[in-house]
This record gives C-alpha cells, sequence and structure tokens, in this order.
C-alpha cells in the first residue's frame, strides 16, 4: 500500500534555532518589562525559527478548506443532513460562509477542495475538484477509503499545500468541511490515542445528550469492527478517516517538509494533525493550535498533541474559522517584536 | 469635596435592548451551527446593544495612554526607576512603545495625557498636558491626591473621553503608564475589596519574591495609616489612588454615561474600572474585559467585576496594550455578525 506514498517519506524542514535564538534576544531589549508580552514573545520566537529570520512575519496566509462526505452519515449521527456538505461548498464560493468571511476580514486567499461529496454541488469559481467518490463508505461495516482513496485524498492535501507555497504564503490554514466528521474525527483519535469514544465523542454541530450516547455507540461497533487493523497509522486513517481529514493530514505533513507554519483549527483539525504526526512525526514542529474548540473532546487530542490552543472563545464551527480567527494575533506578535523599539533606540532606563 | 464633580451623577446610557434582540436573533439564522461561534457571538450581540443597532461596529478605535508619578516609588516597590514614567511618553510619541506599535497596527488613533511626572518629558507633539504635580504624594504617609488634583485627574479622564467620542471612536481604550501603578492599583483594591494587600500585589514589572513580600508590607503600612477613611469610594482613590488611576476611572464613567463601549486592559485598568463603579454603578454595562492579566492579582479584581477576559495570553505591559491586542478579535465578531449568509440566503439546509 505505498502506491504513490514515497512522497511521506521526506523529512521536515529542520527549525532554525539560530533565528529563534535571535529573535529571544531582540525580546530582552525591547522597551517593555522582560516578558511582558507573554504569549505573543513566544509566538514571535517560534515563527523567527520556523522562517528562519529573526523578524518574522505573518502577512500572507493561504486557506484551504476541504471538503468530503462520510458514509457513516447513514448512522444519522449529524444534526444536519448530508445534502449540506455541498450546499456549503456553494455557500464558501459566493463568499457567505464564517470562513469567508473571515478569511476576507483578513486578506487571506480561499481555495475549496472537494473531494467527493453526497450531492454534487457542479463546477463552482475557487472550487478545486477530485471526486474521489460519493463520500467515504460506513466505517461501520467497511473501511471508509480504498487504498487509492487514501493516497489521493493525502496527495490533494500536500498539491493544496504546494500551491500556496508556491503562492507565497507565511502561513497555512487547513479547513474542513463534511457532515458527520466529528464522529470521524473521534473515530480516528479514539484508535490513535487508545481511548473509549466516550473521551472523545460530543455534540459536534448540535447533537443532544441522546444523540451523543449514540454517537458513542456507532464509534464503538466501528472500533469493533475494525479491530486488529488498528496498529498502523496509516491503516487506521484509510479505515476510520475520510476524504477531508486525509487530505488536511497530507498538507500538514507537505507544509512541514517545505517549512510552512501551520495554524490548526480546531476539534477536526487537531485530529487530522494527530494523524499527520502520528504518520509523520517532524510534522508537529510545525504546528501552532490556534484555539481550543467547545467540542469536549478537543482537550483529550490537544493533550496528546503537547500543544497549547491561543484562544478559547468556545468555537465549534470548523471551517478553519478558528484558525483564521488567530492570525490578527500572529500579526500583532510580529508587529510589536519587529516595530518596538529598544531600550537603547529609546533612551529608556532598563529593568534594574 | 464636591468641587466640579457634579458630572459624576450623570447616569449611565442605557443599553438598547431591542437592537440586542434582533441581533441574537440575526445569529441563529446564519449559516453554523446555532451557537459555534461562541464568544464571538457574545461579543457581536453585546455591542450591539451598546451601540443601538441590529449590526454593530468596531472599526474606528481611540487609545488615550494616561501617565502620571506615584510618591510610593520612594518606597522602592518597581523594578525600574521613576524616571522611565516619562522617558516612556518619550516612547509613546514616538511611536516606539508596545502600545504605540499596536495602535498603528489596529489603524487606532492614540493620545497620551501626561497628568505629571517626577522628571519632565518636556512638550511633546500627541500629549495633552495636565501638571497636577511632579506625581502623586507617598501614601504610606499622605493621601496620594488633594481633592482638586483628585476632580481634575477624573475630569482630565472626563475630557479624554470626550473627546474620543467627538471623533466618532466605536470603542475606548484607556491605557495607563506609571512606575510603581501596580502597588497602587493593589491599595486600592484592597480597600475597595477589603483583602489583604497579599490577595492583590504581584511581581509588577518584575520584582522577585522579596520584592513582592516588600510590596505587601507597604501596603499594610499605608492601608493601616488610612484605616477608618477608606468606607467612602471616592476617598479612597484620593488617598490611595493615583492621577493616571483617577483619570482612567474618570473615562470609565463618561464613556458609560455617552454610552461609548470601553476595551478595560489588565492590572491597572481593571483596578480603576473597580474604583469607577464603585463611583458610578451603571459604568459596569459599558465595560468588556479584554484579557487576563500574568499579575496575579487581577483574578480577584475580575471575579469582583464579574467579568471573563477574552484573551489570556499571559500579558502584563499595561498601556492599554491587551486591550489593543483584542480589537481584531471585536471587529471579527462584527465581521461575521454582519457579513454571513443567513440558510435563505445561501439556500442551506437548517439544523434538524
Amino acid at each position: 500500500m505505498n502506491q504513490g506514498l514515497e512522497w511521506l517519506d521526506v523529512p521536515a524542514a529542520a527549525l532554525d534555532e539560530a533565528a529563534g535564538a535571535a529573535a529571544l534576544a531582540r525580546q530582552q531589549v525591547l522597551t517593555k518589562p522582560r516578558g511582558s508580552l507573554g504569549r505573543l514573545e513566544e509566538l514571535a520566537v517560534r515563527l523567527a525559527a520556523m522562517q528562519g529570520t529573526e523578524r518574522p512575519r505573518a502577512e500572507k496566509v493561504a486557506i484551504v478548506v476541504f471538503a468530503g462526505d462520510h458514509g457513516v452519515a447513514a448512522e444519522g449521527i449529524s444534526a444536519f443532513p448530508q445534502s449540506v456538505t455541498a450546499e456549503m461548498i456553494k455557500n464558501y464560493a459566493r463568499g457567505g460562509a464564517g470562513i469567508s468571511v473571515a478569511a476576507r476580514a483578513i486578506g487571506a486567499a480561499m481555495e475549496i477542495v472537494d473531494l467527493g461529496t453526497a450531492v454534487d454541488p457542479g463546477p463552482l469559481e475557487g472550487v478545486v475538484r477530485y471526486d474521489l467518490g460519493p463520500g467515504t463508505a460506513n466505517f461501520v461495516e467497511a473501511p471508509a477509503m480504498d487504498e487509492h482513496q487514501c493516497a489521493r485524498a493525502l496527495a490533494a492535501g500536500r498539491h493544496a499545500a504546494e500551491r500556496a507555497r508556491l503562492a507565497g504564503a507565511d502561513l497555512f490554514i487547513g479547513g474542513e468541511m463534511g457532515i458527520g466528521n466529528t464522529t470521524v474525527s473521534a473515530a480516528l483519535a479514539s484508535a490513535l490515542l487508545r481511548l473509549d469514544p466516550e473521551q472523545l465523542a460530543g455534540p459536534g454541530t448540535g447533537l443532544d445528550p441522546n444523540g451523543v450516547a449514540h454517537k458513542v455507540a456507532v464509534l464503538r461497533r466501528a472500533l469493533a469492527h475494525h479491530q486488529g487493523h488498528l496498529d498502523d497509522p496509516r491503516e487506521t486513517l484509510r479505515r476510520l478517516g475520510g476524504f477531508e481529514i486525509a487530505a488536511l493530514a497530507g498538507s500538514y505533513i507537505a507544509c512541514a517538509q517545505m517549512g510552512l507554519p501551520v495554524l490548526v483549527d480546531g476539534f477536526i483539525s487537531s485530529a487530522s494533525a494527530l494523524a499527520a504526526i502520528r504518520l509523520h512525526p517532524g510534522t508537529r514542529d510545525w504546528l501552532i493550535l490556534t484555539h481550543a474548540s467547545a467540542e469536549p473532546g478537543h482537550r483529550r487530542i490537544v493533550e496528546a498533541l503537547d500543544g497549547r490552543p491561543l484562544l478559547d472563545f468556545g468555537m465549534r464551527l470548523g471551517e478553519g474559522s478558528g484558525a483564521a480567527v488567530a492570525v490578527p494575533m500572529l500579526r500583532m506578535a510580529c508587529a510589536l517584536h519587529n516595530q518596538m523599539a529598544t531600550f537603547a533606540e529609546a533612551e529608556v532606563s532598563p529593568q534594574k
């Protein structure tokens, strides 16, 4: 099952520790008490090490929203009908969705990658189409993807990351849309973290407690069905993932290989990031967690990623929206880092 | 002691509950799961009620940095020499300080109000001068301000808020600078909340644990000295406050009276907000807490203000910097609220 997946063996780019150290030294002489910008200092220093420069930047942002449908939607695990995946693809293309508005607000380029949906949204401007199928198979009874589909989805993510790099992006955001994909993410994370689905399943777009209990039962059936085949992360992704989730994982890995910093969104993106790290551990260095999702299982994945999300706004929209909302914070971190006067420049007496 | 303080009796503007309800109704029909934008939804609805419109805005931001020196600096309670207050005023005027950079980054107008410093920074463009004295008296042995100084400082805040309103500001940010002002804020909050100074005193700009213990001892001496005179909030402000802290409190009250939403910064701003609310309870409705300061006592004041700061970045710079950093979040809340498509507009199937 290595068809076309040799690229996964390319190592991640190395962080530039010297640039990070130079940025850290600069923070110590800016006209403020040492450490008083808190996480904004950390962000600037981390971006400096990623970008190989004492003066990091967060201007050009590439947002790619990956969309796909999920066979497990047949189990009634979402508060929305499956047709919404295609309807939302149209909404992205027309600029009316949350991520569309957020992308405009931060001046980011946005692209939609339609990997395969139950209802065909038709050709749309700004949408790259793959047509891997009318959604994945229902993983309660079969692997979600065949090997070809999984490899193509991973490659679709890689190609999106490469387009972002070619366009000169400073930061990459992967978003997602797919009715049922909190269930898929919970399945994937349960398998990868060896946790009971109860720890990962939540209301998603709006299930009531009975709905969540049903979701847990569906997830347990899925894990039982695939038992014995979940030791290899790639096979786990193929059996329990989804088109847009594999594409996200592929995009994160490719970003790490190219040295393009990634802003990770919420629950689904974090589950995809977890899969990416299991497939390619070097990916971890290139991921910045942007927000703590209201989806309760997110906490478990964040712990596993050893991350500290920047924002805690109780968001649970997906689409990459939380990552986009965090972009002004990175820009502010860079502006303060690059533009503040030093004690010497401003003739201000330093700390005693 | 009512000299020129009759304006404090003007009631706060009323929130427009109908506009808030209209904004809340709009949030329910935007193309997203209900509630999925979390605090960004709350912010948009709250701003709508403050601004009396279903479509709130956060474009024009007025930042006023109030500066003044403190007699208690003689007790050795800061990691920086007192000359830094004047040096930083020059740094603000030249655009090199954290708040200067943050103001430029968000396109905000910024004004500095120099109320009285130990070292005269001289006349500077963009700086309004009051010259209330070369700093307050050392409150360990005397009231920090006489009645005239305290009234003028409150009025200076009011006038700054009025200038912001006249300039068409959508949001007001008050910042502060004054070596020793975490000590002053801790004194004020200890008296107003009837808490031991240990609960409020922290490292400020960078004290070590011995320095913090000394700060607590100084604060206890101050509270003992003024015992029996701390039941009236205005008298408490006069005895234990400072020029820039009284000015901040005055600006907050005036904003509430004019119906101009306020973004409250960190520890010192929150202590000033607490004083403002004790002087004028209606002020509370007009305050939005923007960030949780790394100064440990901030938590106590936030509890008393019954607020939930938006950001938790471990910042402790003051100057209004945390509030300025939060502005893009308010703008994003407004953009999403105003620009997202509804289910009907986008022809997306609504939640089951």
